[in-house]
């Protein structure tokens, strides 16, 4: 074969491995419009088991994409936690309850699914907004990979050539995973999780079975897991180190008396170690079991063929006793070896980026796995997209491994230290050394809840958040671009005050307000759609106050201006809203304020063919059937006089300043944007089109 | 081809027309597990136009069958309504703001999506449930129907025959309805409304075009709109007249300075006629225009083809100058006269039955049509299938005319009144005897609100519904069974007073409950699926007091009995919870309870395969989310001492009483449903299996 021709081809973004966090990444892609593939060497999905639980801000990225509702509808939902520790004799007992979530943090809560129905909602969603043209190709093995060192800076090329193998279907059939009997059908009576036929989703090229093909890539993102085929070609390494500790997991229907096994629990019994409960979907429990008797070998690794079903559940009945628990079906088993593990590099001459697993690993009970996964390649991904397209600048890209390393980072040393809480003989008395404080083990729990909503991200300094500070210390050490963005932390504090409850490089917040339009109550953050664009948040404090107003007229038309950032940022021909969108909160009373009266046209632009844009301008006020969203005082922003912020695609906060603060939101984008010359687009307010007051109208 | 053998089949029930009222039926059979067909005459859906606002309760029973969420998400939402009338210059003016559905009514509000989407969920859900064996069978026309009258009366007898002849592709093409031309690709940036092929929804039956076949159902249902082709077979009529006020229809994307075209506004010009703006999905505007200058000929009938899009929107400029408006991109457009209509009988030997247009015609503006139409079948749909399956009587398919005929008649009626008021030029003063009042038209605007939220519905006493009065005036005057369920008013004030809250006949209210197992937040409704079974909600009280703890173990112990209705409604072999299902709610603080030692088993069974069942037990308290539902204070029932409610299917409340009336509770279900002996069950709480503190449990 050796006279066959290898066909070659161009492709914006290349993705290597179609779990979670490969999907996240081909969803933005799909949602900015960008010629993307995917590929990945298995021939099927994995069905079951695998990591499930859904942090906050994994539900809130879902919303942005469009299919949080499916996930929230199909999931168990964790409410409480319950913490169980032995008494004076012995015995477990409940100690204590807390929310799962912490109250007020987000929209959502943390819920658990299982992660194959994640990955359908993905499919799909790829599928919709890509129009059919990114689709998972399964059994694709990927053989080689180089990058064109010459060409890294040049804008225009294809610096990385993968070639890429078409798998036979047996090649792509990986071995069956170890599994317990099924359940007989008819057990269940739930089906929401019928899975459809997924054929239309996917696109396995049996027909080229055996061939090779060249692609020339202007970006490739390595999502092929712990044994990352991605990182080893490219060699970097992962630091950390393996623990003792060995834990067992099942998903079952239990049968049993324990009372609390449909919340989730963090039992630590007297001597036979500890246990957590995760209630799932469809009656599932799944059980993470701490595994005393089995124990590492000289090499430190335990030897897995000792560890059965039957070993697994006789710990988790040990530690449970004097309640009594059984079952008739298992969905699923494995058991891992505790550690905790980071890349020492996430990119390649920000060319070739992994992501996920092929960078971090830790112990799936912190419930992160997943979650951390996505939020790599979430965040990584517009950014990609944007210079791939060519409307953001390339150096963006190094905010990357700036920003997620250090997430990467402080989540293995959360892990390290909570491991071993969870891992240790809890202590007896006070004066039990050794053992483990359950005041401790429940102080780190409730820390770790903060961390494992996803929501205490806070990413450093950069040409993409301006904030005070150093940027290598807010980041992973490494070095990232602040050009014209750098400020002192007295004058970031005043700007910070405009806005406290939208802490800069933190993610946007979400409370209801009002379409000025409509009067319907939106979360703000449904607004916040991942489709590649940045927004000005204006808030327009009350429009109803004379010198007020004259301050947003005023910002208004030098957002408006030719040479503005918007319309700089805006290509010829495009809708004014196409890279930047402007967002307002006013907080005068709705019933008093007139939309096509009280707000120039900018922050509500006239389309010729279907007129004025009802879905930009918003009120602080109070609705008729869901409350008062009471954004103005969560988000901590003065009611009469407002401010300015910046929102990322990615919904963090980047910028905050005064309606007075232009010339700083100017050079904000002119750090990251490429700006052209403006003035020319498709509802551009300055031209024949202009209606200020909403009383002159085109006619047919 | 006289010699060709007409192939014959039976089928329990026969759907005739695919709209939603028809679809409605045979989503019901889909959920009931009963055999069903579903034919209508067109080869293919309407995609654009037609009836589309969704009221409350429509939502509420979208809910029951899993999709409400869909409907909620694509929808457009209305919260206000704007009423404009001429001011002493004769200017339109706005002269009152109310919120578009009555606050706190239901936990949905009014929405606005096209017929084609909601036919499409249908679809979906069709096929989900019934495991893909109903589907739509499109171009099958009906040719003869005929019932059987000596085997109306046998529960096993076919008696209904009707001949069906599949169509050619021609034939079942409908005339192409009426369109302004289609705007171009690209206009719209929502891709929300993404219509799927649907060929695997359908039944496309192209192989058999030409072909007849004759069907024996047991029962068949008419839905088949307003030329209804059964009940012409059937030889009914429809009693009512048309007015002389003839309405244009159109659906556009308005360019206009007209500042609430994103609300609902009723508006009265002074002189050129009235004009209702509804805002839909899509930047669309459903306008319905008056046409003053279009009047009936002498026969009573206007003359259609002199209505053209140019007239009725020339007439909607008028209504609405000063302000301008203008439009590029039209979907739809018609015209109508409106005229009121209601059928003299609902069903043939309650074996064939009319529902939706079939027997009801009014103005599309009432906001009505659709959702009357699927409120019938949702009324017919679960009588049927139980009736079909042996586990209701037949008899309670009395209750269908009597039931929906009297709320087609309160709509008519309520229509004739308020078309009247809107097509009517408005007063000019005081004076001015011959004009529309403006006061009254808001007051009927307000009542028609609640009306139109669908949950003014108070149905009648009947087997089915245990209250006081006349069944015949409480009803549409047709004869109802009330077999033991008679009951005087002095006797049923005391009960309902029991739960005030909950009106006998009306549907059951949704507040918020926590599950006691998990502590996760539902609202009731929501555990009130429509899957065909009653249930019994038991108001255990405060369950900590001793006094109470004695009367629900005593009340469940009798439950539990052999002999009692729920034993004795399951069928042999079978879940105890199949045909009834016994929900708890108690008002106790959820953690001083245990759901496994402080609850009899019976309101939790144990399933010898899957556990305990961790869904029917919930409590009134707070939670950590989402607020306290106030459900007792709410529903109207003493936290301490509880009570029973009965609700069927459709979640209508069937009958209240005390913990201490299970003979009456027997007595409702003997006049209802066909009783077994009982006491056979596959998770017989008397049996073996019986574990009343959770400490015994069975080995694997």
């Amino acid at each position: 074969m050796g006279s066959i021709q290898v066909p070659e081809s161009n492709v914006d973004v290349l993705i290597i491995g179609a779990g979670p966090s490969g999907l996240m990444a081909a969803a933005w892609m799909a949602h900015c419009g960008v010629k993307a593939r995917i590929v990945d060497k298995r021939g099927t999905k994995v069905f079951c088991g695998q990591a499930d639980g859904l942090q906050c801000r994994s539900l809130e990225i879902f919303d942005s994409l469009g299919f949080a509702d499916r996930a929230w509808k199909e999931a168990n939902h964790m409410i409480e936690i319950c913490m169980w520790n032995p008494g004076n004799d012995g015995v477990i007992r409940r100690s204590d309850r807390i929310p799962d979530t912490i109250v007020g943090l987000s929209r959502f809560q943390q819920i658990v699914l299982q992660q194959g129905r994640i990955e359908r909602f993905f499919l799909e969603n790829i599928k919709k907004y890509s129009k059919d043209q990114i689709k998972v190709e399964r059994g694709v093995l990927p053989e080689s990979l180089e990058i064109d060192l010459s060409k890294v800076d040049d804008d225009a090329a294809y610096p990385v050539t993968v070639k890429l193998r078409h798998l036979s279907e047996e090649e792509a059939t990986p071995p069956q995973v170890t599994n317990a009997s099924k359940a007989s059908d008819g057990l269940f009576r739930s089906n929401l999780v019928l899975e459809d036929d997924e054929e239309d989703l996917i696109r396995k090229s049996q027909a080229r079975a055996g061939e090779s093909e060249v692609v020339h890539a202007k970006y490739v993102i390595g999502c092929d897991g712990a044994r990352s085929w991605t990182r080893r070609a490219l060699g970097f390494e992962l630091d950390g180190e393996a623990t003792d500790f060995i834990w067992g997991v099942m998903d079952i229907i239990p049968i049993t008396d324990f009372p609390d096994i449909r919340m989730r629990c963090a039992i630590h019994s007297a001597d036979n170690g500890s246990l957590m409960v995760i209630p799932r979907e469809n009656k599932l429990v799944r059980l993470y079991i701490q595994l005393k008797e089995v124990t590492p070998d000289a090499s430190g690794r335990a030897d897995r063929s000792k560890i059965t079903p039957e070993i697994i559940f006789g710990a988790a009945q040990k530690i449970l006793s004097p309640y009594k628990i059984d079952y008739e079906y298992c969905d699923w088993w494995t058991a891992y070896q505790i550690g905790q593990r980071v890349g020492t590099t996430f990119d390649a001459h920000n060319r070739v980026f992994l992501a996920g697993d092929a960078v971090h690993t830790h112990s799936p009970k912190a419930g992160q796995g997943m979650n951390v996964s996505m939020q790599d390649t979430y965040n990584l991904g517009w950014k990609i997209a944007l210079a791939a397209k060519g409307i953001a600048k390339r150096e963006i890209l190094s905010t990357y491994q700036s920003e997620r390393r250090r997430v990467a980072q402080d989540l293995i040393e959360f892990d390290h230290h909570f491991s071993r809480l969870f891992s240790g003989r809890p202590a007896k008395d006070v004066m039990d050394a050794e053992g483990v404080s359950m005041e401790e083990f429940k102080n780190a729990f409730v820390k770790g809840n903060m961390f494992a909503s996803g929501l205490s991200v806070d990413y450093g300094a950069s040409s993409l958040v301006v904030k005070a500070g150093d940027s290598l210390k807010q980041g992973d050490g490494s070095k990232v671009l602040q050009t014209v963005t750098a400020i002192s932390e007295e004058d970031f504090e005043k700007k910070q005050s405009l806005a406290s409850g939208l802490p800069v490089g933190m993610r946007f917040n979400s409370f209801k307000v009002l379409n000025q339009a409509d009067a319907r109550p939106w979360h703000f953050q449904e607004r916040l759609k991942a489709d590649g664009r940045f927004r000005v948040v204006l808030f327009a404090g009350n429009i109803l106050n004379a010198a007020q107003k004259a301050r947003v007229d005023k910002f208004c038309a030098a957002l408006d201006a030719p040479g503005s950032f918007l319309h700089r940022a805006t290509p010829p021909g495009a809708p004014i809203d196409s890279v930047i969108e402007v967002l307002t909160i006013h907080s005068s009373k709705r019933t008093d304020t007139e939309l096509l009266s009280d707000f120039p046209a900018i922050l509500h632009p006239l389309d010729t063919h279907t007129g004025w844009d009802y879905n930009k301008v918003f009120v602080d006020d109070e609705s008729y059937h869901e409350g008062h969203g009471e954004a103005y005082k969560n988000y901590g922003v003065d009611r009469e006089r407002g401010c300015v912020v910046v929102v990322r695609p990615d919904q963090y906060v980047a910028w905050i300043g005064e309606l007075e603060d232009l010339d700083d939101l100017q050079k904000y984008f002119e750090g990251c944007l490429v700006l052209g010359k403006g003035g020319n687009n498709a509802n551009d307010t300055n031209g024949v089109n202009r209606h200020e007051n909403g009383t002159t109208l085109p006619i047919r």
